[in-house]
This record gives C-alpha cells, sequence and structure tokens, in this order.
C-alpha cells in the first residue's frame, strides 16, 4: 500500500495515530505551523505525487482555525499532485447550520461543502453527519460511517438490564430505533412541549420508563442542557438509572459542569473530537473511532485500486 | 441611492462607519454573533433582496476567524437575493502566500479568490495588494486602490526638505518610485546580501542618503525587523532624519516595541488593519483610507447601476 498516505492536521492527531497504526502505516510528514501574525503556515515534507490521500481533521473547536487549516493543506497537497484527497472528517463543524431556521440566514453546512470541493477535495469520509441531508451538499463521493454500534457495544459489555432507549427529541428517534434493535430493549422519546409562550418547556416522556434502566443517544451533545434535563424528567418517571451516549462529544460552555452535577451515571462518547485534558470528566468515556475509520480508508483505498485495474 | 447597502463584520468597524459616512447612508443591519460552540451565527437583519451590497472586512489577525466570517456572511447574502456582493478588503489577508516559495507549499492567497468566488462575491475592492498578480487569481473583477497617495500627502504636509524615499527592498522600488515623483524626490535602494550562508545579513545602500531625510516606504510591515535595521542602516550612512510609511501594519510578534526602540521618528500607516489598542504605539501616526474606499464604492455602484440602464 506504498500509494495510501494518511496525513493530520492540529484537531485530532490522537485519533490520527491511531488510525495510521491500524492501518500499517506511517504518518505522511507535513509542517504546520504559524506565521508571526497568525496565518497558516503549511508545508507537506515528503513526495505524495501520484498517491492516494487521507486527511483526518475533525472541525471541531475552534472551528474556523481548523477548517482554514483543512483547506490550506488540501490545495497543498492538490498543488503536490496528490492523485485523489480523501478529507476524513470525523466530527464535521457546522453542520447544524443546515438549512435557513429564520430568514437571511446562511447555510454553513452547505457553503463548507463548496469550500472544501474547491480546494480539491475528491472524497469524504465521516462520522454520523448531523443530518443525512449533508451528504446531497456534496458533489463528490460521501462515505457515512456510524458511531451507533460502538456505543452499543459498550453497553452491551456492560450487561446491563432491563434497558430503555431513549430519543431526546424526534429528530434521533431512527438513531434510538437502531440502538433498541442491537441491545433487544423498547424505546421511549422525550416529548418536549412548551405550554404557552414565554412559559418553560415540558419534558413528556412517550413510553414506557419505570423501573427501567434508560440510555439517552443523540449526535451531538453540546451544552448538554437537553439532556440533563432528560435525566431528571427520566428520574423522575420512575426509570432506576440513566446512562447517555453520543457520537460528538462537542460539550462546550458549561456542558462538562451539567453533566457531572447532573443524574447521568456515565456518558459514553467517541474520540472524533478531543475531550479537554484540563477539566474533571470522571462520568465521560471514551471509545475510539479510530479502527473502524482505518476499515474505512482501507476499503475505499483498495475499491480505488481496484476499479483503477479495470479501467 | 437605496439599492446600495453596506454591512460591515468584525475586523474593522470603525473603518466601515466612517465609509457609511461619507456614502451618507447608514449601516446595514445585521448579527454576527458566536454559538456556545464558537461556531460563526450571522443573521442579515434587513431585506437586501436586488440591492448592490458592499461588505467590509480586513482579513487581517486573526485571519481564518475574519476569513471564515467572510465566507459567511456572502453565503448569508447571495441566499437574501442580493443582486451583487462587492467584498470590500482593506487588507487581503494570505496576500504573501502568492507562490510556491518551496515545493509542496499551499498557494493560499489564491485560495482564499476561490473561496470569496465559491461563496458569492461578485467583486473585489482591495487596497495595495502585496503582488498585483493577485488580481489575476480571481475571475470577477478586482478593483485595487492605492495607499500611497495618502501616505504621501502626510509628509508633504509635514513640509520635511532634502528627502529621499526609500525601497526596503528590490520588489518595492515602483512604490517609492511613485512616492518619490509625488514629493519630488531622488529614491534609494537597500541591497540586502547575505555574504556567506549563515552569516547575517548586511544592508547596502544603493544612493545617496547622505545628510537627507529618509522615508522608507513598504505596503506591509509585520515583525518591522527588515523596516529596523534598514532605519540603522539609513543613519550609519548619513540620512539625518529616518521616516517610515506603509500600507498595512500587521505589527505582529515583536514589531511595535522595534519600532519605538528605533531611529525611525515617525511610522504613518493606514487603518486597513486596526491597531492593538492595549499597546503604547507613540511613534505611529495612522491616517484614514474611509474617503478613498467610500469614493470607489460609488464610483462602483454608479458604473453598475449606469451600465444597467444601457442593458
Ligand atoms: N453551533 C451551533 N450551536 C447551537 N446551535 C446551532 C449551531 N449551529 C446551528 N445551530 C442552530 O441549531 C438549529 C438546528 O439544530 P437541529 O434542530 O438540532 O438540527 C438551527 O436553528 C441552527 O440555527
Ligand atoms: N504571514 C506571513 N508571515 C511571514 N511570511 C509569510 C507569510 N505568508 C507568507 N510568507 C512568506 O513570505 C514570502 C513571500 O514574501 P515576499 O517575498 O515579501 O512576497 C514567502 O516565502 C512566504 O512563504
Amino acid at each position: 500500500r506504498s500509494n495510501l498516505k494518511v496525513f493530520t492536521l492540529n484537531s485530532n492527531p490522537r485519533l490520527a495515530e491511531e488510525i495510521v497504526e491500524q492501518i500499517g502505516t506511517t504518518m505522511g510528514l507535513s509542517s504546520v505551523k504559524r506565521f508571526s501574525d497568525g496565518e497558516v503556515q503549511i508545508n507537506i515534507e515528503e513526495s505524495i505525487r501520484g498517491c492516494d490521500v487521507f486527511l483526518v481533521q475533525s472541525t471541531s473547536d475552534p472551528a474556523n482555525e481548523h477548517i482554514m487549516e483543512l483547506l490550506i493543506m488540501i490545495d497543498a497537497l492538490k498543488r503536490a499532485s496528490a492523485k485523489t484527497i480523501s478529507v476524513v472528517l470525523p466530527y464535521y463543524g457546522y453542520a447544524r447550520q443546515d438549512r435557513k431556521a429564520r430568514a437571511r440566514e446562511p447555510i454553513t453546512a452547505k457553503l463548507i461543502a463548496n469550500l472544501l470541493e474547491t480546494a480539491g477535495a475528491t472524497r469524504i469520509l465521516s462520522l454520523d453527519l448531523h443530518a443525512t441531508q449533508i451528504q446531497g451538499f456534496f458533489d463528490i463521493p460521501v462515505d457515512q460511517l456510524q458511531g451507533e454500534p460502538i456505543l452499543s457495544r459498550h453497553f452491551n459489555e456492560k450487561g446491563l438490564e432491563d434497558l430503555v432507549i431513549v430519543s431526546p427529541d424526534h429528530g434521533g428517534v431512527v438513531r434510538a430505533r437502531r440502538m433498541a434493535d442491537r441491545l433487544k430493549a423498547p424505546i421511549a422519546i422525550i416529548d418536549k412541549r412548551r405550554p404557552r409562550p414565554n412559559v418553560s418547556e415540558v419534558m413528556n416522556i412517550v413510553g414506557d420508563v419505570k423501573g427501567k434502566t434508560a440510555i439517552i443517544i443523540d449526535d451531538i451533545i453540546d451544552t448538554a442542557g437537553t439532556i440533563t434535563l432528560a435525566a431528571d424528567a427520566l428520574i423522575e418517571s420512575g426509570a432506576n438509572h440513566v446512562y447517555a451516549c453520543c457520537t460528538h462529544p462537542v460539550l462546550s460552555g458549561p456542558a462538562i459542569e451539567r453533566i457531572e452535577n447532573s443524574k447521568i451515571e456515565e456518558l459514553v462518547v467517541t474520540n472524533s473530537i478531543v475531550l479537554p485534558e484540563e477539566k474533571n470528566i470522571d462520568k465521560v468515556t471514551q471509545l475510539s473511532v479510530g479502527p473502524l475509520m482505518a476499515k474505512a480508508i482501507i476499503n475505499v483505498f483498495e475499491q480505488t485500486s481496484v476499479s483503477r485495474l479495470f479501467n
């Protein structure tokens, strides 16, 4: 596989190292620094002419810095004559700005898709896109991996009993359904309602949670407001234990404090986003998507190589 | 001019206000904030359907933040049915990455041009692009304004005598020549040479500076290393006074300290980039490009309107 090259940028170097190890190759040599005025300075330090390059970067906080690094690196790879440039985006930043919720808003998730293609990306490999529609924002192939099996396996290995899988909103039911099938459990749905304007939301639970161990599953946990209130509502409705899990631990602002002080016993996440090291995050278990991503990279590489044999 | 709208982002709101005042209009209403995780949240708060929009933003430090704000705002303007979107870039960040100086480097100045067009910019209005070639990176019209007349006027009004205009390198001679013509003075050129590898550069002065008042002119002053060493070399060669000027005061890292401790008596710059307020910058005089930019905007607007009458 001498034509397969993996490069990393600054958002998630440890995950990239894991991927490289799993594949059995070494990390592509590059230098990603800053000029004195903060502009990104990139140099690729080995030949990649004619290679299939996989570039690993999550566009997590600081999203703008990580996106610009990514675009500039793609430009450098393109100009250095890479044959293909597959962008491995464990976390796709700006995914929630995927539609105009109000008049005269941008659709930044689509803009990012256009920018990646303009820079020279030829394929996207991502994990649990906030909306599956984002695939359609691209005119290049998009492979979407799923974190749910990894999260489910963790709970399965814990040997928890009498489970109920909870979707924190109506948008997440398909994901909860998938986990419920895998763990052979029923589902419940948190039905948020605002009885009157300027009155706080009421969390109504659709489904039976009494005496059960609830696992809330979401794709992104950001400020953790919804999920911690959902945990309260589940306990009030008679659940014995509450666990939570998500693919992308954005965990901004008060998130970690809220989770530590909540009724959630354990929050299980993937390493699509690096967790802040300095914070006290006792309740959080982080599982690696390295093997999953490595397998996907090998698949893509071998498909491309095979299809080239027949062309 | 009810179809002319000016909007600003966060890099240089005071310059944008000056432009709006000069034009005799009001600032376009928009909200540019951050979500909890740092992602840019933009909303345009008035109708711009069918309008000619001018969007003011310098892509100065933090360049990546300012560029992403700009791209997202262009996307929002486009989706809100602006007729034209002219990007007013007093300072064009990444302009120095305009060629591959080494193998496998990006050409970020070209990438930025592509990104702006992809987002939806229909015209660029900039000031002293580091290389005139950057105009050719765009497939849309680029108007380039010049800071030199504003800088020259300042020195003319000071009534300095026996001047010599100094270019700090061979690349800047055309700019120095223009100032010299306007101020009716001769020019000199700093000729940097490294006698042997790993030996520090020698600054040789081509031209006569003895007993004269030297004005060094450059487009960008960044860390101010070159310009302060040039000042030393000019004094050593017999110049009585040294002034310096540039269009874009990047002034990163040790720049301000170096200038304050240098032989330079006054550094004259424009407000294409906002200077840090907290620093002690006694020697720096900042001149406004507001009137210049306002005039250019009105010209572009009237040209576009007139040409529409004939189409
Ligand atoms: N980074 C962000 N943080 C919080 N909310 C966001 C962010 N980006 C977009 N949104 C908003 O989240 C909403 C979409 O979220 P969802 O309903 O979960 O798809 C929209 O109203 C967006 O304006
Ligand atoms: N932000 C920056 N700060 C310092 N040097 C830069 C920056 N961007 C590009 N360069 C380098 O500056 C050189 C071009 O400068 P110039 O010769 O003045 O056009 C190239 O070698 C670039 O790699």
